[in-house]
């Protein structure tokens, strides 16, 4: 399966935008943003480490908490809370790296039809600064994000 | 009591930056910030209208949600959740005018005790695109941050 996978960073700039068109409906592609069992299978892909999600309520107000760990036992913790959770439609979450306090973002997540059936996935993430976003890049967020939508859509085409 | 809110809104950034200091200790100006019975007698006092505070839960995934009513009985309300609350420091919540839905900041505000022995505030809020921002300012975002915080400075420093 191509990894389909944009992911734009515009210099200058306090966002970053990633889109991918699943060939699956909205409502697989919502459920597997938002259903626990499904992010455990797709969620921060990146290495050969093992996912535990600690806390995960998709609601207005719930909360998230994704332990990473990698083969040597080193964790990478990704928390946050959800400021809105529209199915099958939109998914707005705080997410915070807890290694990396204070850098903060509001991640807005939308899913349209697309005319042949499938399903147009488009999330902005606007961080506290400049700054704070390119050291987010630097960690390796793009490579995580691509390996996890890459296993998202192997879950949702499936 | 002179008016010495600080506000910066850059031309072509995604953020607004608030600051101000307050004749106060952080403890004072904590509680200002997260109980409901002090946060009712500053909120928003922009206009001669009254506040509802319908929801207010200061803590990591509690919600708000306040009901300004002009004189006309026109609703403004403005809602969000909390991401922290970490006293008496550091407040970060999402914050979304329901009139422009989507238009979805995030919020981090922090307190730093000051030599003299009062309260520096500053608040930064990230929107997801400069024209959000700019849409937020012209509905008229100053006027209504700068009587607030008057407000709440009459309010810990009496």
């Amino acid at each position: 399966m191509t990894d389909t996978t944009e992911i734009i960073v515009e210099p200058g700039r306090q966002d970053i935008v990633v889109s991918r068109v699943f060939d699956a409906s909205r409502e697989e592609v919502f459920a597997a943003l938002t259903d626990p069992r499904l992010v455990a299978q797709w969620w921060g892909a990146g290495g050969p480490g093992e996912l535990e999600i600690a806390e995960f309520e998709a609601r207005r107000g719930g909360t998230y908490r994704h332990i990473n760990r990698d083969e040597t036992g080193a964790e990478y913790v990704f928390s946050g809370v959800f400021h809105d959770v529209e199915p099958p439609q939109r998914v707005v979450q705080t997410c915070e790296f807890e290694a990396m306090p204070g850098h903060i973002a509001l991640e807005s997540a939308s899913l349209e039809e697309t005319d042949s059936g499938g399903t147009a996935y488009m999330s902005l993430s606007v961080y506290p600064s400049v700054e704070a976003r390119d050291a987010i890049v630097a960690a390796g967020m793009e490579q995580g994000v691509r390996a996890g939508l890459q296993k998202l859509a192997e879950l949702v085409e499936s």
